[in-house]
């Protein structure tokens, strides 16, 4: 892959984000995150297949929307490379993406309780995550999103929105950064265990859509991004950053 | 900031603190500590914006009650420096106070469930803590504490006590001192734990009030605070102190 | 015990092996993994007894399936592995196989709850986990499977299927190498966590047979076995393998 | 303290068990573990008011078993260590002890749900854990355990048992040795998770009396002893043991 002094910090923090998420038990041996090429919205940057825990810069490969491997490369991409590239197609404001089955966010997807935010800084996701059931249109699968056409199904189902859970198995996040994009993915995941310790108690009260509204504004803006993404920065191993 | 010793003393203790509530699970990302200037009680020091994970000695900022930054600083505060400054004005007998979104204890303000102390341990925190809804005097908002009117306003309803609950937000406690601000939000939330735990068994009994007085002094005594600061210490990585 | 160049590698699989499933608090002091001799299928290799974290290639002994130790050496082989040989007697396919007390199967072991996997990696164990009571057939015992007697029993439970749970004891997970069957008692200890996760939600939906069975072949291929286990190998502390 | 080879041998294992119990969670700031003294079942061994994960050799302290300490020191003793001294003599067969509040346990203080062992290694608590509660004696305290009075009375209430709970406090374990009261204390913590865990499933079933009797009397058997305190030993940081 050519490199230029942008591409190269883009690469560095696709390499960050990763071992952050794995840091944060976001994602473990499997599950992955991508970011929109800095120089070329047509193409999008994701690591060959292997655990984001121990993704290196020389892992990050290049690929076309529709999931066209761009240079020559021997090694296996993602099966699931699909899910991103059909985010970036359908949603240009979109320029980072996780795909992760953090443990706490699938119970959301095997009933009908909806993971709805209900402390601030949850305010990210917004106010409503869809489910996806890959059922519906694929019938009995392998539960992989591994082609195209499964990938563009999911992304309607996404729609406008900052997340969506797929049945039995995780969720899918997008957002205009790979610092919202990790918020999203961590305060998701944080939000979910809210809700599960809550419920002996009683039901939840989520937030107002006005206090989501204005919360997420706040947080996804350049000082709490910057802020949040020093600490996993620094949680993730990575010194002097 | 000019220094001396027994600031440069305060400051280094700040510092351990932010590093304790962090490793202890009080606080992630967000969420601060402060504490009244040793030598000039209308004054409180507070690090600039950043994670208290991270925080070092020259983060340390000073602070006029109202949240005026004393010093010429360009570093950004926290937006929520009012809580402190509110609650330092209020109580005289507060030199330190915490401000964290610990998640066993956001669901005591999501529900009519009270938060009460059923172990010794969380005497330290009060036979009860009211819950604080942003929504009854200011409508929908960014939900962060971000002025002197909404600092004051918490300030009120904390009252004589050493913890409130932000609800859908998180908590603040105050102590005398930074050793038992510490104590205060670690046995608060794990007895928001030990609750939320004990629920699938049954409703537990709460402390006897005359328990809880006498168990609270006594833990809030010098030698049970130096006791438990030296093992937040060491577990924090501090060694030889 | 002599060794050879593909015993040797075995061993070393076996030592990683152990480490894993320790790492991943699978087995905790107690519980064991062995693998089908590499160059000899009426044999198996198991650790003395000594605990999975501390396993080393020295501690590696060669039984005969029927438990008789094969070399001599004066240290206590565990006293629970004939587990391991009746199944490689009854097994055929099978070539490595777990006994371990994750605590999060055992509910499903003391309940009429099914264990099914509700999320997809959960596939490699089947779509069902059968109990064996000890009681049934032996009575009061000290609740060890110490005789080839109850390791046959145990075997004939399991049948021809990937994981059986042992009342008030734990589980034990048969698979075709050493990959397949750290990911299958790990993702089964992961499912069994989160249905526990759902219930205050609801009962969760499990996958369709057609979904686990396409699933399961999908994850036991070569691929994603490589990609977990040099996830679970650098998390263990195995560098540069 | 004056030394000799059994003293000296009896205080590295009461240090290790002090870290051994800090590492596996039992014990957090406050708590602790004695042994009697080696060399005259008149008196135990016990550190200094200190967390016991920072405990070193010097800390240990020598006490008759009526609390009174031996050598002249300066430094404070646990207010609690009656607890340990009353043990010790209504016990000839008790060697070792621990106090300690690991959270999942004290939920069995605060409702009606009997402590009973579900699991296999926790027949070592033996099939019942009473509960004492200092208000019946002695009313509103500061709920600690520091006279010998109180100490006695907790002590009849334990019997001839492994273990006792204190209301809203926490637990004591006594048994024959270090090894063996650490095996209790900690199975004690994992089977008080492990019916937490299950209820949302069901009511679990314990295991029958016989069962408990002939599962510890393995469990508590020289092997399992040595395995366990490897196991634990090595985790708790100590190499080469």
């Amino acid at each position: 892959m050519s490199t230029s002094e942008p591409l190269d910090s883009a690469i560095r923090d696709l390499v960050i984000a990763n071992r952050i998420l794995a840091r944060e038990n976001v994602i473990d041996g499997f599950g992955h995150v991508s970011m929109r090429h800095p120089l070329n919205p047509e193409r999008f940057l994701l690591s060959r297949s292997r655990s984001p825990e121990v993704v290196t810069r020389d892992d990050i490969m290049e690929f076309e929307l529709d999931g066209t491997l761009v240079s020559q490369d021997h090694r296996r991409p993602y099966a699931e490379r699909f899910i991103h590239g059909a985010i970036y197609m359908a949603r240009p404001d979109v320029n980072a993406a996780t795909h992760h089955h953090a443990h706490s966010v699938i119970p959301f997807s095997l009933t009908d309780e909806p993971l709805q935010p209900v402390f601030h800084m949850a305010s990210v996701m917004g106010t409503e995550v869809p489910v996806w059931d890959s059922q519906n249109e694929f019938g009995d699968t392998n539960m992989l999103v591994d082609t195209l056409e499964m990938g563009q199904s999911l992304a309607r189902h996404l729609g406008h929105r900052q997340a969506v859970l797929l049945r039995g198995h995780g969720a899918v996040c997008a957002g205009p950064s790979l610092q919202a994009v990790c918020m999203i993915s961590i305060y998701m995941k944080d939000n979910a265990e809210l809700i599960l310790k809550t419920l002996p108690l009683g039901k939840p009260a989520a937030l107002s859509p006005g206090e989501v509204e204005r919360t997420a504004a706040m947080l996804l803006s350049a000082m709490p991004l910057a802020r949040a993404w020093e600490y996993w920065t620094s949680r993730a191993g990575f010194q002097g950053i």
